[in-house]
C-alpha cells in the first residue's frame, strides 16, 4: 500500500480521524464512479468544471474537446484541483447541529499534461471505454484520425491527494439519545435505470450485456 | 422570468444551444439537489470542496463550522464558483467519438457574505431543513447558541450563472446510424434506500412521512 505523503495541501485539518492518504483509499474512491469536478483559475478567478474521469495506474485521466477552454487550459500546465465526490446518505439526528453527510470524497492537487501522440490517445480513450464497458470499443466503428485530433486527453500523477470519508449512524450528544426524535440514515444510491435504445436502433441488435454491468457511483 | 445577462465567464463559448441563463433553467438545477462544488483560490492555487446548498430567492447559500478553511476563506469575500452537476445518463453512440452524457449542470460566480446575526442563521438553517424535510426543524431538540456561533452560513447572489444541459438520444453522424451496433442511453437515477434506523433510536418512534417524500437528484 503505497502512501502519497499529507502536503500542506491536503493535510486533513479538520475531522482528520475521517482522512486517508493511501492509495487504495483514493484510487477506491477515483474508481467508484465516473464524474469530477476539477477546479482552476482564469484571470485571478476559479472555475469549477465537471467532466469524466479514469485512473490507469497511478495517473488519473480525462479528455474532452481541443477547443474547451478547460482542455486549453489545463494543457498549459495551470494548477488545478480535481475532486471527486460520492454522497452516499444523509445523516440525520436529534439535533440540527448533528445532522451530517455519508459520503466518500478524493481531492488530488497538481498540473496535467496533454497525450499527444495520436496511438497513445487511442490507448488511453480505450481504456476510458473499456473501464465500464469491457469489449465496446471493438464493436464501435472506428475513430477517424480528425476526431482524434478534436480530442485532447489530459493526465495528472496521483501524488498529492487525499480522501475524506464518513459512514455509518449519526452521533448525538449523549443526553439527545433519549429524546423520541426519529434519527438514522437516509441512505443514497445511482442506480442505472433500462437501457434506452436510440430510435435509430439497426433492426436486430441486441443490448450487450455489459449494460446490465454498467454500476457507477 | 428573470435574465442574467452572460459575462465574459458565463458567456457559453461551445455548445451553446445547450446553455440557458434565465433563472428559472439556474434556479431548477439547483434545487434538484442539496450537492454542489465549491472551488477558490489558496496561494494561487484553486481548491474545490464538496458541500450542500440551498437556495432562498435569488440567492444561493451553504454553511459548515466556523473553523473550517473554506467557510474561513470565503468569508473574506474571496471569489469563488459554485457548480452543480446532475448525471443523468450516458449517452452511447455508434463511435466512440459521440459518446456523451445526459446532464444537467449549473455554474455561479460571485462572492460569499457570511450571516453573522444569529436569528438570521437560525432563519436560514431553517429553511435548509424544511426545504427537504418540512416539518422535522420543530421536531428537533432546539439549537444551542454555542452550536449557532459554530456554524458560519454562507450567501451569494445568483446574478452570475448560467445553466448547461444535454437530453436525448445520441447523435451519430448520419452514415453510421445503420451499422449494427447498440446505441441509446443508460439513465442514471439517485433514489433513496430504506431509511435506516439509529441503533439507539428512542423506542415507538415511528418513521416520519417525509422521509418517503426526500428525492434529491
Amino acid at each position: 500500500m503505497t502512501s502519497n505523503p499529507p502536503t500542506a495541501r491536503t493535510r486533513l485539518r479538520r475531522l482528520h480521524e475521517r482522512g486517508r492518504h493511501d492509495s487504495d483509499s483514493i484510487h477506491a474512491v477515483l474508481d467508484a464512479g465516473l464524474l469530477c469536478h476539477i477546479g482552476y483559475v482564469v484571470d485571478g478567478g476559479p472555475v469549477v468544471t465537471p467532466t469524466l474521469h479514469w485512473r490507469e495506474g497511478e495517473r488519473v485521466y480525462w479528455h474532452g474537446s481541443a477547443a474547451s477552454r478547460m482542455v486549453r487550459h489545463l494543457a498549459e500546465g495551470h494548477p488545478l484541483c480535481l475532486t471527486v465526490s460520492h454522497f452516499d446518505g444523509m445523516v440525520m439526528a436529534r439535533s440540527a447541529f448533528h445532522h451530517s453527510v455519508n459520503y466518500r470524497s478524493a481531492m488530488l492537487f497538481g498540473t496535467a499534461r496533454a497525450i499527444t501522440d495520436p496511438e497513445a490517445k487511442t490507448r488511453h480513450l480505450k481504456a476510458f471505454m473499456e473501464r465500464w464497458f469491457p469489449g465496446r470499443w471493438d464493436e464501435l466503428r472506428s475513430i477517424h484520425a480528425q476526431e482524434l485530433k478534436a480530442t485532447t486527453v489530459l493526465s495528472m500523477a496521483i501524488d498529492e491527494a487525499s480522501t475524506k470519508m464518513r459512514a455509518g449512524p449519526p452521533k448525538d450528544d449523549e443526553e439527545d439519545y433519549a429524546l423520541p426524535i426519529w434519527a438514522g440514515v437516509l441512505p443514497l444510491n445511482t442506480v442505472v435505470g433500462e437501457p434506452e435504445p436510440c430510435p435509430r436502433l439497426a433492426e436486430g441488435v441486441a443490448a450487450p450485456a455489459y449494460l446490465r454491468a454498467f454500476a457507477p457511483k
